[in-house]
């Protein structure tokens, strides 16, 4: 069996997760919270970033990074290709995956989990309004530029469901999670968000969400 | 005919010039200073960032991010195989890609660039001391990761050749060319970086240069 480590807000886990559902493979997660710097998750991996996924059958080779275990799967596993179509079809989904894994992440998840998370959870501070405002309006551009994708095409990268929809449903999910994403004008990718959401794929995911989106810090202690 | 958008001290260009050189593929580089934010570039892409390659054949079909480019020389060119072996070691080989991409590129290159390239061609200001210091001490402990990974192994993801191998070489040419990268206590690494350099593919690149940028002394040497 496969071991997921994650935390509930880890847009990178939640894409994995998304896929690993989408392909029908069990997966037990496993709560690692990368911020705490865990020696034990330090030596699985040296960059210290969630996910990491284990089997148990050969646990001396941890699988690391998103990326590359999306890569895997879908090698691996046949059932519902999400890396899709001709070579020049799967450069254009994976051009936006790293799309969302990096400026998307960039530009509003990031800040939004560092000021409503981290500073919650770990800083004890107040989250810095300018920051979290600057990452709003960085949200209204980037759903401007998924409406464009989506007036040309079915799905983000194409005319069938693939990793940059579930990459971009990932970053989505958690920045409107915090709060970040103001839906009003966004016609097109709000419908689109909609699809994605009500996926069975997606959906366990945002019942955990709303676990731990609970403002009680220690509230998923209860459940270790 | 291949078109590549690059500037000679982009090390994610060059990570991909390695690739082509080392498959065989012919491309005319096109010289692109991202940080001048051309319009025309901006429109083939979003994120403002080299490389791009576009194929005469296909112009409204830019390629986009290198390793997405990378993905697609692999997939097309069976020649030299750099994303190789069973799908786990595909998977380290894409880990240590991403790390240098983006954990090496972060601590080491993407400062030295801005403190030794951007504040002199663009900003007009000088380099920050501290800032300077902080990489150079990064880049020690990246090629103490370095000479540990050489350690268990004969290349960087494995016991052939990879697209790591390839991606670490450009990150630290780029460190290099700009002084970052202090040879001593490093053998392991040193040996293995003499190698890439005496690579056919590797040594065109060592020849550029940037305007205004020198590199250092030893940087072309192949006895460091």
């Amino acid at each position: 069996m496969w071991q997921l480590y994650q935390f509930p807000l880890c847009p990178f886990s939640r894409k994995v997760r998304l896929l690993l559902a989408e392909k029908g493979v069990g997966y037990d997660p496993v709560r690692e919270s990368p911020w705490l710097r865990r020696d034990e998750f330090l030596d699985m991996n040296p960059a210290g970033q969630t996910p990491v996924m284990v089997h148990n059958e050969r646990p001396g080779r941890p699988m690391i990074d998103s990326m590359a275990i999306c890569e895997y799967f879908e090698e691996t596993v046949e059932k519902s290709a999400m890396i899709n179509g001709t070579a020049a079809d799967r450069a254009e989904i994976r051009r936006l995956v790293t799309w969302f894994d990096t400026q998307f992440y960039r530009d509003i998840t990031a800040p939004l989990l560092k000021e409503r998370m981290e500073k919650r959870l770990v800083l004890r501070e107040s989250p810095d309004a300018g920051r979290l405002r600057e990452a709003m309006k960085a949200a209204v551009s980037h759903l401007d530029y998924i409406d464009y994708l989506l007036d040309h095409r079915k799905w983000i990268a194409g005319s069938t469901i693939s990793l940059a929809d579930l990459a971009a449903a990932a970053q989505i999910s958690i920045a409107d999670y915090l709060g970040g994403i103001d839906w009003k004008s966004h016609e097109q990718t709000k419908r689109w968000y909609v699809g994605m959401k009500s996926r069975p794929s997606f959906r366990p995911l945002l019942a955990e969400r709303m676990e731990v989106v609970s403002p009680h810090a220690d509230y998923e202690k209860l459940d270790l």
